[in-house]
């Protein structure tokens, strides 16, 4: 009896934290993204945070479906997707292209960073209405990744505006509908 | 009049972002530190993590003694606490000497970012009652950067102790008085 207790608590435990593990796996591919930047190890950096954004998305889906959304996920969601949706894409695209322009390179790199984390903390405190209030960080982070497919495509000179861009739509005040 | 009372409503806008705005240059020393380590110019890096400390102490400081502490500020604080001395120290270590211990370095390192975001995220959700539960990571994150100094000295598999420890001390629940 006892013994079935201490199993149903475990239980209930484990499944209370399910959220918060995904999270941390969302966390770590950003984290070992980054460290593939710091490889030059570009194509499999840019597979990791993908994978990241799939993490980041189950993650609510998972603590709305059982019911365990809680305040300290949603602290442990901003943090991790600062990480790998902020300065996980700002690195790569860095590393990229963005390092040939030598320090107005490094500032767009460190304003998408700046951007992403102001309009995390802005949603943080701001009542859920149904509407996303500028561009989520997700979105800008995997937009950003992206991008650098298109680096044999396109002119260098391109990745500063669509950096910048993409920084200042996060800090914008348009609304998109949740979906 | 009506300039006057524009210039009023400017400077009590300007001073009520100011805690926010030295939480920014927080977060644009910690991703600097970042690109500098992309670089391998470590030694730049450290200097940028130590300056980002500073900044972190003097945020606090204006905010109370302006009275313009807010939950923005607080949410903007953590993000900035998590690149400047979760994400940038355990890359500084990784790139100084971890990366000599292949997948383990890379393990330890991102296990060192993980546990500053649990850290934070439990801070965010606790009300204050004087006391700090585990190490707080702006300390954490600035004895990592510090250990770099050692790199000559100490023998290499002591930073992977050291990285663990301070990682598991952000987590543990002694209490530090706050000072």
């Amino acid at each position: 009896m006892f013994l079935l207790h201490h199993l149903d608590q475990t239980i209930k435990k484990i499944k209370s934290q399910a959220a918060n593990f995904i999270t941390l796996v969302n966390l770590g591919l950003g984290a070992m993204a980054i460290l593939f930047v710091l490889q030059n190890e570009l194509r499999t950096s840019l597979l990791l945070i993908t994978i990241a954004a799939v993490f980041d998305r189950l993650d609510g889906m998972v603590a709305r479906k059982m019911n365990i959304t809680s305040e300290l996920g949603k602290q442990l969601d901003s943090l991790s997707d600062i990480i790998s949706f902020g300065v996980a894409p700002a690195l790569l695209l860095y590393q990229g292209i963005l390092f040939t322009f030598g320090m107005p390179g490094a500032f767009f790199s460190i304003i998408f960073i700046a951007c992403g984390a102001i309009r995390l903390a802005r949603f943080n405190v701001t009542e859920s209405n149904g509407f996303f209030v500028g561009l989520p960080i997700t979105a800008a982070g995997c937009l950003l990744t992206l991008t650098f497919l298109l680096i044999d495509f396109i002119p260098a000179y391109h990745f500063m505006f669509i950096t910048l861009i993409l920084a200042f739509l996060m800090i914008s005040s348009f609304k998109v509908k949740k979906v």
